[in-house]
């Protein structure tokens, strides 16, 4: 595939991707048939899939992964090191019509989340750090850090670690297999 | 973006969009990597997103909008003012097997009707006007105008207006906060 | 649209298709923007979307259909005369994050099954040959051969015949209205 490349630092744009904006960050891929808009902030090392469209005003921190076919609409905003799957869907209207414009609430999703394949994030949303929305889930409400949700509608199913494995907590504590340890504490999770 | 305008009313192509029909409206705007076969017929002031793909023989209406990554197959029809929903999906056959052909019942989207987003409509369905399918719906059977549907499969939550917010019938009556009002008449929804 | 055919049982690759493996079959058809990596082994008379992305190491036998916008990641193996619907989703990961690597469990989508529109796959799943997963659903352990399911998370609701169509036992023996013969022994549906 066809590159372009002006040193080791800089950000690697598929030739047939479409790239409006100059804030693409070092070390940062973007693939094919993609297209970025002018005013979108994409920080390092992101991997941005194919047949994505990132629309203006959209902002994305370091380390985010997002998979093929993901549209990020005005409205949206993507921390660090969060991962999008494939085909995971985002809204910025709760009443869409056709010739009706209305408000478009903020959709947050905070760093170290992952967004599963083909899950659908209703606008407004705000997903928490650490916490996974598991393939297919509809959200429609706020997800805490570190919790695990799935299901249409979603609903909290557990708890995942920084790594992204499940954890469990006895006592309110948890250690995940990876070594990490957690407390709950006033219903929150914290990393100890 | 390249683009080939050639009069004020003609319809914007975007230049790696594939446009093989002649019947695009007035002002429709059509975008980048989306096919558009011979035979389609759109009407004006239409929005076609990116990443989309219109089979031969399907009809569209005035001022519909088509957001990114949808795929129109031959037997959909689609009304006026429609908003279809990114990566909202549709089907043409009931039992698909490749080697096996099989009828295509035809889906009708009526005018001004929303298909949310992911949301995915089963051959054969008819969604009628001013009505929503939420976002991530499974629809398996008809939508009746102005009803609400959502989940997987799709169920009747309520009633929205032809603005697209939702209403609430009290002794047969409701009133939108946009002002229109509505009358439930042997089951059905006429705007007063 | 632009072809390049070198004689009557090469493969077809649309002139905006990216292929990098010289394995593609006898008269497969690649279509536009769609994307195929070295390695990949497709057989003979496929047909594959456009809007596709199939990464390296992933085989797909003959006679299969792939429908728009689906991505085939590594781990996948797809048999024969098997159906991909539009938008249909597959994951190599259990729990994927950003930044952390994990096992890639293999998914094996069997000869003459079908994955219907939306449906999303979970890594490490087998869909044995002849089932039928419906549109939208989220199939999340193996399916057995001959089985119907559907819904979120996707669970059996019944048997469907080698042609696609829905079968009904009684006294363990089932007649498809095609003329297909099927007896049900020890929990297995065997074509008769």
């Amino acid at each position: 595939m066809a590159k372009r490349r002006q040193s080791s630092t800089s950000p690697f744009i598929h030739s047939s991707a479409l790239v409006e904006t100059e804030r693409v960050g070092e070390r940062t891929r973007v693939w094919g048939w993609t297209h970025i808009q002018k005013g979108v902030f994409i920080g390092d090392h992101c991997n941005i899939g194919e047949h994505c469209f990132i629309e203006e005003g959209v902002r994305i921190g370091d380390r985010t992964v997002i998979k093929n076919g993901v549209c990020l609409w005005k409205g949206i905003e993507i921390g660090n090191g969060v991962f999008i799957g494939p085909g995971a869907l985002f809204t910025n209207e709760i009443y869409p019509r056709s010739g009706f414009r209305k408000e478009f609430p903020p959709t947050l999703i905070q760093s170290g989340a992952t967004v599963g394949a083909g899950a659908i994030i209703l606008a407004g949303v705000t997903i928490g750090s650490y916490a996974t929305v598991g393939a297919g889930a509809v959200v429609t409400k706020d997800v805490s850090p570190y919790s695990l949700v799935y299901g249409n509608p979603a609903f909290k199913k557990g708890y995942c670690c920084i790594c992204g494995l499940k954890i469990s907590f006895k006592n309110k504590e948890a250690t995940c297999s990876c070594g990490r340890r957690f407390r709950l504490q006033k219903g929150q999770v914290l990393s100890v």
